[in-house]
């Protein structure tokens, strides 16, 4: 007998069960394709689990108002937003972080805090990006007109062991979808 | 038959069931009970709806680090804690606010941005609180040795029209658990 709450069906003949809130990180250079993944990630999570997304600019709003760009705010910025990832996986949702979150050391501890931790590690050549650039941002870091512009003049530190590596140069949106929704259904969910 | 996660039984003879998240917002002066009626509210609650509670210190040190106590900061601060407490209602879990959050405008606004808002002004004599001062505050900053001290030397707007006043001079913790619970479940919970 199917119980409301905790068993509905989703984009498949047979029904599953969320077994309890999670957290998928995605970090990445800008344009790396964090903010797209998350909205089509979440339209399709929150057919059967609560989803909500912490994405880079909403968090710099809502959040870190006042913060910079130095390591020191960055880290500052990354720990509120898995303060905030983790209260909602542990409400029993999903919280979606689409933020470059250049360091690993910060990006640890939010795996250490989070008990269900989906690293994702959106990747694509430099060059590519630069190439892409739709906000213009990589020009004016080149430029020199934006400091501490992530994967220009500051850095980016690769994670070690992501749970998964996407890469947008090589992979669809569709494709990429489903690559991390079947891992996301075999970690945290019953079929 | 019992449905497991929509239904459990609490502190009763009969079942309950969560309708949705909801936030309880306790504001008032230092002293005044706030983070104590949290605690007990917290450790009720949780028995049939997953509850987290946002306290004025531990906001301080994981969403609010380098605000000051001056009117933008704190306004600053309060709508940092409506963002997360939204989140978790919207999650489906009951957030507890325990915060001075002395003006009516910033919590008139989470007001708004929160479905279910629950408003509690926890009320006390400040001949009382500055009696009490368990932590010492009310004579430092009676001493200057404190600024921006709500109610010696800092405003503190009174709310116009909340859900529930607490008086925690006239009432016992006990008391004052068990009126709000009695509001909270007539209001975001099916008996």
């Amino acid at each position: 007998m199917k119980e409301p709450v905790s068993e509905q069906s989703i984009d498949c003949t047979h029904s599953v069960t969320v077994k309890e809130g999670f957290v998928i990180w995605l970090t990445g250079l800008s344009g790396s394709g964090k903010s797209t993944l998350a909205l089509e990630l979440s339209a399709k999570l929150n057919t059967f689990i609560h989803t909500e997304i912490l994405d880079g600019d909403q968090v710099r709003q809502n959040l870190s108002k006042g913060l910079s760009f130095s390591k020191e705010d960055r880290d500052e910025n990354v720990n509120r937003i898995g303060f905030v990832a983790n209260l909602i996986a542990r409400t029993g949702g999903c919280c979606i972080v689409a933020v470059i979150s250049p360091y690993k050391e910060s990006r640890e501890l939010q795996r250490q805090r989070i008990t269900n931790f989906f690293e994702i590690y959106c990747t694509c050549p430099i060059e590519k990006l630069i190439e892409r650039d739709t906000k213009g941002l990589y020009k004016k870091a080149i430029n020199g007109d934006i400091n501490h512009f992530t994967g220009i003049n500051d850095p980016y530190e690769e994670p070690d062991n992501p749970n998964l590596i996407i890469d947008s140069n090589k992979l669809s949106i569709e494709e990429s979808v489903n690559i991390i929704l079947s891992k996301i259904k075999e970690l945290f969910i019953n079929q």
